[in-house]
């Protein structure tokens, strides 16, 4: 089984001719879409998007990201082993969920061009170097054959809230924002609960402050009401129901979210 | 074989949970989108859909249908056997073409959650309860191990024409506009035909008349004009060449259509 | 293993549909979207589309390819042979490319309408002709016991620029505009190189100049700069970094490119 995630979009060729050439390699492939929608060139954004979702596959799902600015480039081209699964991709960061959520990790510096699609196109490495490598490992190659294990990968920092729940207000930030304009907090359902009761009293973020919270939409109250819930990928999430919270709040990824606790 | 309706969109990580989700559990699960581009919360588009599809499917198809504002909350999640199929989605009126088609049909209430994906987010049943519970079924699991039976289930009055071939006008609407803006009326090709003559003589949508009936769109005249046409759907549709219905008609799903018929 | 590629959006059920009829004749087979977002009744995108991915399937692969502005009108369904494919569509063009570049081309008319989806739509000939025909030679069939041979079969002329390497600038055109923004011209990296060195010191679209010529986006330079280079799909294509060049250009499919070559 082999998932894509990619920002090549879905109008043009792109993705048939990785699924394409995956399929030459090993028709029997079963190729699963995680999103082709990433906004372009949004390594950040594909880091989240995978982070949310990778560790739902069986074990032994490899996993090919490709938001790649410096396709044809230096960067290296990776293969990493973690948490039961393979991940294909670029060294630019788009891995640092993976990176920081699983203990042990081995990552490959991808090697061998043996395996490549030809010619190898210098802003195609979805095609030409990724999806051929994710198709060899789905047959059973495995990476040290492929590649030499590196050490000095690129990993981006996760941006993570101050917490201390002995004194003030922490500070968080928006880390994703979804398509129906929910934003994603970095404060982890432990952050702001204890056991099963919340300790949140206040989230702020710009001049707005979030009094409502719950568990689910329908709490959510009155059109353009703030709503702060746990998400369902382990991070508070702010809402809006039938409205885009994204917009009401007119916030960015990166912007700060400060939260009061009940102590 | 299990299909996937929802609005979740294609940009983030939950059609992917839910397909990881069901593929952790049955591994040869062969998952159909039929689309995640439902406008945000619109049962009523949802149901359309399903309705205008569901029957194409091999039998024994498993169609899962999440449009669901009121997760969480104590809507009821379902399983649904009928035309040969099951359907697996929220008790709110998203399967009411499939109850107004088929004629067998057992509704099931959700109970057990053994099979559910821990921990079961409030706001995320599509890959928590839904998907987890047709990977069940496409294993072979009965909906009477999973569920209890009820007939209280929640359907919405599709609305139909008043259609009386005697005497004057009768009066539908648009249910469902779709991507060209072609326009989806609730007539039936039998509601306007007898046998293969076309009976219609005269529609009218607000202040426009349409004049131009065919079967096929190079039938459809210059740019701007209106024309009708029996649709794919089993329905009369409005068609603008090259253009939007919508648009020039100024309509939206719940608008009046009047026709006369030629008798 | 089946692909798809039309203008059917994935909003709405059209492509649902063709993969349930497909599935029920022949629930073996793989489907795989090539894309189902070619602006509506583009035939001219569709055929560069097809033909920038086509050959990286498997050899076998039947691709359906349902662009069809003339649906239900006289314009023949046509079963082609090339290459080591099946292609399955209408008679309006949209196989161009694979005319093109194949050199071995049989073309069948579509005569035999006893593996038709009954009742045919005449608006919806992908559900109802397409999708079965390519479910049946999925299944085995040939295409002469569905169809008749033919050799005046629509192919349009793609445009090739005026390549004279021994006198001045040459003329070509932008043939295909991606979601990027980037514009790929009709030349080929053989026209403008000779063996592994470029021959191209200048090229002009509208009052633009593109001075600046790599092999990857790296070496882009600086925002707004436009940018060309050798592209994935055979082309020379222009780019701007972080931005698109249809839009710095102004440009539009069909716009002229004029190149200067240095000899």
């Amino acid at each position: 089984m082999i998932t894509l995630l990619t920002d090549f979009g879905v109008t043009d060729y792109f993705v048939a001719a990785v699924k394409g050439v995956i399929l030459s390699i090993n028709p029997q492939a079963q190729i699963i879409d995680i999103t082709h929608e990433i906004p372009a060139q949004d390594i950040f954004s594909a880091a989240f998007t995978l982070g949310a979702c990778y560790h739902n596959f069986p074990a032994g799902t490899i996993h090919v990201a490709v938001v790649d600015p410096g396709v044809g480039s230096k960067r290296r081209p990776l293969i990493i082993e973690a948490g039961g699964f393979h991940f294909v991709g670029p060294d630019n960061g788009i891995f640092s969920y993976v990176y920081s959520r699983e203990s042990e990790i081995n990552v490959f510096h991808i090697l061998s061009e043996e395996y490549f699609h030809r010619p190898v196109s210098p802003t195609f490495h979805g095609r030409d170097v990724f999806g051929p490598v994710a198709a060899r490992l789905s047959l059973g190659d495995r990476p040290d054959a492929l590649a030499e294990r590196i050490d000095d990968y690129v990993k981006f920092v996760i941006p993570q809230p101050e917490v201390n729940k002995k004194t003030g207000p922490i500070e968080g930030s928006i880390i994703h924002i979804d398509r129906f304009g929910n934003c994603i907090t970095n404060f982890t359902t432990d952050d702001l609960s204890s056991g099963q009761s919340m300790i949140m009293i206040r989230m702020q973020v710009k001049n707005h402050e979030i009094k409502r919270f719950g568990t689910h939409f329908e709490q959510a109250g009155g059109k353009d009401d703030l709503f702060a819930y746990p998400g369902s990928a382990g991070y508070w999430e702010i809402a809006v129901w039938c409205g885009s919270a994204a917009q009401v709040l007119g916030v960015r990824v990166g912007d700060k979210v400060v939260v009061d606790l009940n102590r």
